[in-house]
């Protein structure tokens, strides 16, 4: 199968900002770049644009793909282009990757300006609000004095709530999308694992690429990004030689999907980049400034939202989504909510579905530009 | 809190078996030891007869303590005493580690008569109807033709299930607690992730004792034992410090919990066994036999069952315990199910909850002896 981009060819643009950004851990950042994409036209009132904001492994290359490598498609391609639900011909669509990624924006593998080399394990643990600031410095750069909407699944979806919280006047509509007001316990210790299995690894010790500890962090994410019924219906207890071999080698093919995701995402991911998106879920807690009145701390949003959770999503489940309704239902602030039912656990935010693609279409034909 | 273990002081014992055994991965085993032990006294019929199956980590000090140390007391001592659910006035009890164990009966650890050398990893894989039959010669040695009871909880369940259909005889009543019929591939994934974590650490691979994958192991199979709600009631976001250190050393309490679980797992558990223990639980299905028929496979049981899940269990979920009472509805078989409501997730089953120890004390005043 061929994917064609509903774009066409796109290019990766970058953006300086030389004045410094104190970030919520103290440290002062002298400057940044920030690695982002657009499709559409900003309109002369500069008020069509949407914030794509993307989740723990994304970037800025949402949609379209490059000249040079017609396979590089875009993450979200599937829902932005000319006549998608994230409508090129009627908005501004902008991806940006989040300080401290690996994909152009600095990070770990920039050069510290303080020592010339590169900051590897000693760049600063950025959160969620220190993205909404380098992200309005990116708005501010663009133009774009408010958002028409910002958008994003899982730590995306955190984005995009955030955005309405800390920049109130800057985002008239907020779609939250497989996301939930703060990570529970249970979250907590599977990024936790996660983080052991790099930290933990020689390699990463030794100032190597942890390339096991990265596998085995991607391999738990997955079976936490899957659902039961669907690992249930993809993979079963099928057996990779239709008998038991009595080894450790792949037996179940549910093995084997794991290692081969775990080895792909291993052989390009940045460690530090991961370990540092993995805090920035932990920390994400907006209620927390109001003794953890998560309606309170949404009173001041003057957006309104679009909610949407996914039947078999066990990460963020529908629970954790109803309780950001909940919230604003109490403030009676303006929401619409979506549970749709879906086979692809945390992963449906990113599939292709025709009636959760209708419904984000539906809310956003009503977002004027 | 001092435990007071209800039987007292009790005694390891050993006893060998030489002639082979053939295990199902075709390895012929010449001769292994088993150890076990026993609480309450056998009749002049040997009808009372208690086998105890022990899960992932288990061993056969299953009740009573140690005269020369009182503190390490049997797993399961909350259930087996006089007066009791397993009412050691009324039963003889029978713990003992399986085969393939690092708590005294032959597996990794132990020699291999052909090298005269620890088998360590070249120790074969063993499975439950193995652990059946080694199981089954033990009873022989004891003068048990029949048990009244086969019991366990989780992977012990399983066993205590296979027992009906490999020795239908032998076993008048099997009580499967927090058990499966089979792993699901969720299940096996999580399984996948555990022993990667063993086989990809470089000192696995050098021979050395792999602390890290083992610690990485057990962190997360402790929050497959606990539930969402049990994790948020003990942890929540609670923090160790009171504030984010913006770092990665423990943050937040749950962080906590699983370094020690995984700290003090890896100090003492053998990597071989673990992996092996995981490989047990992944192959049983006792359907599959049957094409996939439970209820099938079933059908040769003589035995009487009670079936027990716990209703916030996510590993083996009540929805599991179903389809073994399913299948034994569709026979006419003799069955008994309880749903327990419980806090505490997969571990219920280890747990001292009133209702649940009534349940299986009424259950099991019914055995006769």
């Amino acid at each position: 199968m061929t994917k064609v981009s509903g774009i066409g060819a796109v290019e990766a643009k970058r953006e300086r900002f030389d004045e410094s950004l104190r970030l919520r851990s103290g440290v002062e950042l002298a400057g940044f770049e920030l690695a982002y994409e657009t499709y559409g036209t900003l309109n002369a009132a500069g008020s069509n644009a949407i914030l794509v904001c993307h989740a723990l492994s994304g970037h800025h290359h949402v949609a379209g793909h490059y000249a040079d490598n017609p396979k590089n498609v875009g993450w979200w391609d599937n829902i932005v282009g000319p006549g998608r639900p994230l409508d090129t011909d009627r908005f501004f669509i902008v991806g940006l990757n989040n300080l401290g990624g690996c994909h152009g924006s600095t990070g770990p593998a920039s050069v510290n300006p303080a020592t010339g080399k590169p900051w590897g394990r000693d760049f600063p643990i950025v959160t969620v609000e220190d993205w909404i600031d380098a992200q309005a410095r990116l708005a501010d750069r663009l133009g774009i004095d408010q958002w028409a909407a910002t958008i994003g699944g899982s730590l995306g979806g955190m984005q995009a709530m955030q955005w309405t919280i800390q920049y109130p006047e800057r985002v008239r509509h907020a779609l939250v999308i497989a996301a939930a007001p703060r990570l529970s316990a249970e979250n907590i210790a599977f990024n936790e694992v996660a983080r052991q299995a790099i930290l933990s690894d020689p390699d990463y010790e030794a100032g190597r690429r942890p390339v096991r500890g990265l596998r085995l962090a991607r391999m738990l994410g997955h079976i936490t990004y899957l659902s039961d019924d669907q690992m249930a219906d993809k993979f079963g207890r099928r057996l990779r030689h239709g008998e038991f071999r009595y080894g450790f080698d792949v037996e179940f093919e549910v093995e084997s999907y794991l290692r081969y995701q775990g080895d792909k995402f291993a052989g390009w991911f940045d460690a530090d980049t991961y370990l540092r998106m993995t805090k920035a879920l932990d920390y994400f807690d907006p209620a927390a400034a109001c003794g953890g009145d998560l309606a309170a701390a949404l009173a001041q949003a003057k957006a309104k939202f679009f909610v949407a959770s996914f039947s078999t999503d066990w990460r963020f489940s529908p629970a954790r989504s109803r309780e950001i309704v909940n919230a604003l239902v109490k403030n009676r602030q303006d929401v619409a909510y979506a549970e749709i039912e879906s086979q692809h656990g945390h992963d449906s935010f990113l599939m292709e579905d025709a009636h959760y693609h209708a419904v984000v279409a539906a809310y956003l034909k009503g977002v004027k530009t």
